[in-house]
């Protein structure tokens, strides 16, 4: 069972561990000596090099990914050449491309902001118009923790932006709060999804994650469940896929947009669930049984490590954030401190909830400081 | 941080997951392609090979180990030449030679079993007549897994063995069970405990861990407890350290042998511990905070998955123990499987215990059959 990883980041670093326990021989194909994953890395190249790719794959028995940062030719190049990519393409598309995306949704009758594809600032314009005046306006392709995506006022507020084609325009949704629902697929169709979760983003970053998300609505429970369910199915996901989703405030449950590999909003999961995102997400893409997802206690809490202390050294605040917190669960991703980069995380998994989040943040806040 | 681990066994493997976690640079100096722990082993080479250990060594802070086999003359050497071992020579040679640990539980005062040193046959026949006419005589070095332990009822029933130096004799214990206290100390001093586990033994090998000992005697543990507190600061252990008991069917609790490192009997606090023993190992001999040891549920139960199946197999087995058992935690080690040979282990960890054993054995026998 020979799994190849495509990108060296803090995904492919922490589906080592999980493929150590099951037996997986795990290959990155990463992007240097820096790479978080380095440690299983067997060949560098970049996502777009086809020659590099193909000859990584060959030496595997499935080709998965750290990112969603390979292009559509080259993920079709390998599937000609007789390699089993999961997720493929035609599903892998949905992550890449925001409008394709709300196309499908839209197809599929499932829950998602009132949006319109752009093409210019006359049109942007038109749907300001409906939209009250105000709007986020995405870049289909390419966007990221908040890169490449604007909140606009004004039909020329995305001139800069045209060009490259069509933008997406979607309402400024008003939420309550943001959720993800983590769901599993395998070739055979077998579906496993973890409880949802609640997510809080900052400066369009993930910050914190609530497991099971506190004070939940069983409607918006069930919907999310059968949204991300319906998804996974209908594009044909193979592997980890987040749906990421607004619960707003007049209590609706709206698809914002999707990861298929694990994600940011399923840490938690290796600490506080039977079987985390990352063995499930090794399970899925070698069409092997899925694990429970069930939570192992009531609540856990993730705080992610955002830049990490100010002269970079980082080993030296572990000591004191292990001392203050013996229970609190380290996950350090091997990067190098950089303002605002994601370098690690901690997960407190329990009983009490405020118990949890002071734990977890005090742990983040002695490894910053 | 970075910790260089002699041997490439599965326990040298099990320690590649925590070290992911906590952001340690691990190495391993492995036997070779084969190890267990090969995706770490950065040189291959034997533990009695100065030259290797030494050049192994200086590319790491910390050296420590997977196996007991590094010889007192390379150890000191290593020690000499300015390297930091954990645990160091002094306290592991309690675990590599049987009569250095009688001698020193001895002067300590330590619970064990009724001893002798016996130089001849002579000597065996003179503590056989002591101790009812039965005893077991033991190697003082290099037994391990029911290798070097022979039960003998005439004087001339270890004659083979002399030759090589004293051996040691010990009353034939009439134990209730088997019991494994796993403690972890580093060089600051601090002590962590885990709770006290029974294990089931079969043809010399450990078969089965169940995490608490079930029906336990508040005296038992505490015994256990002071008696492993004790040894593990007497001794100057750094690292982890497992003391198998045996309680007796007169309810003592006698130290039978010692191990300073992770242990089989604590493969279950992967899943069912908080700090697992290989995260714990790793931050106590880098002196760091050690992490908080109780259990995440009431019970759990390991199973060793031993010898594998007829054909060798494995990974054919895989998809059936997992569809059959989603909440069992599968563990292989990458081993070609042999007859008896550890290659695996599975655990479950919950609530009902009945429920656990049977979960934990059914996945075995899928991968066994």
């Amino acid at each position: 069972m020979r799994v190849g990883v495509i990108g060296g980041g803090q995904l492919a670093r922490m589906m080592v561990p999980a493929a150590v326990a099951l037996g997986v021989e795990i290959q990155v194909l990463g992007e240097g000596p820096e790479s978080s994953a380095r440690l299983a890395m067997t060949a560098a190249g970049e996502p777009g090099d086809l020659d590099a790719v193909l000859a990584f794959a060959r030496g595997v028995d499935v080709v998965t990914f750290d990112h969603e940062h390979v292009p559509q030719p080259v993920l079709r190049a390998l599937v000609d050449a007789g390699v089993a990519v999961r997720p493929g393409p035609d599903a892998l598309v949905h992550a890449q491309d925001k409008l394709v995306l709300r196309r499908r949704l839209a197809a599929l009758g499932l829950p998602q902001p009132v949006w319109a594809e752009v093409a210019d600032a006359r049109a942007l314009g038109a749907f300001l118009a409906e939209t009250g005046g105000r709007a986020v306006v995405k870049t289909p392709r390419g966007g990221y923790d908040g890169h490449g995506v604007r909140i606009v006022d004004d039909a020329h507020g995305a001139d800069d932006w045209f060009g490259d084609g069509p933008l997406l325009a979607e309402e400024l949704v008003l939420f309550r709060r943001e959720l993800a629902q983590l769901v599993a697929r395998r070739p055979a169709g077998e579906v496993v999804q973890w409880p949802l979760v609640e997510t809080v983003q900052g400066g369009g970053v993930c910050r914190e994650v609530f497991a099971p998300a506190p004070r939940l609505a069983a409607t918006a429970a069930r919907v999310a469940r059968e949204t991300a369910h319906r998804i996974a199915v209908e594009l044909d996901v193979t592997g980890v896929l987040a749906v990421e989703l607004f619960e707003t405030e007049d209590d609706r449950v709206l698809v914002n947009e999707l990861a298929m590999r694990p994600h940011n909003s399923g840490h938690w999961t290796i600490d506080g669930a039977v079987t985390s995102q990352f063995e499930q997400h090794l399970r899925a893409v070698l069409d092997l049984p899925l694990g429970d997802a069930s939570a192992r206690a009531p609540h856990a809490v993730m705080v992610n490590l955002l830049g990490g202390p100010a002269d970079g050294d980082l080993d030296s605040r572990v000591p004191r954030a292990m001392a203050d917190q013996p229970a609190a669960k380290l996950h350090l991703y091997g990067k190098a401190p950089r303002p605002g980069r994601k370098i690690g995380h901690v997960t407190a998994v329990g009983d009490d909830l405020d118990d949890l989040v002071f734990a977890a943040r005090s742990a983040v806040a002695l490894l910053q400081d």
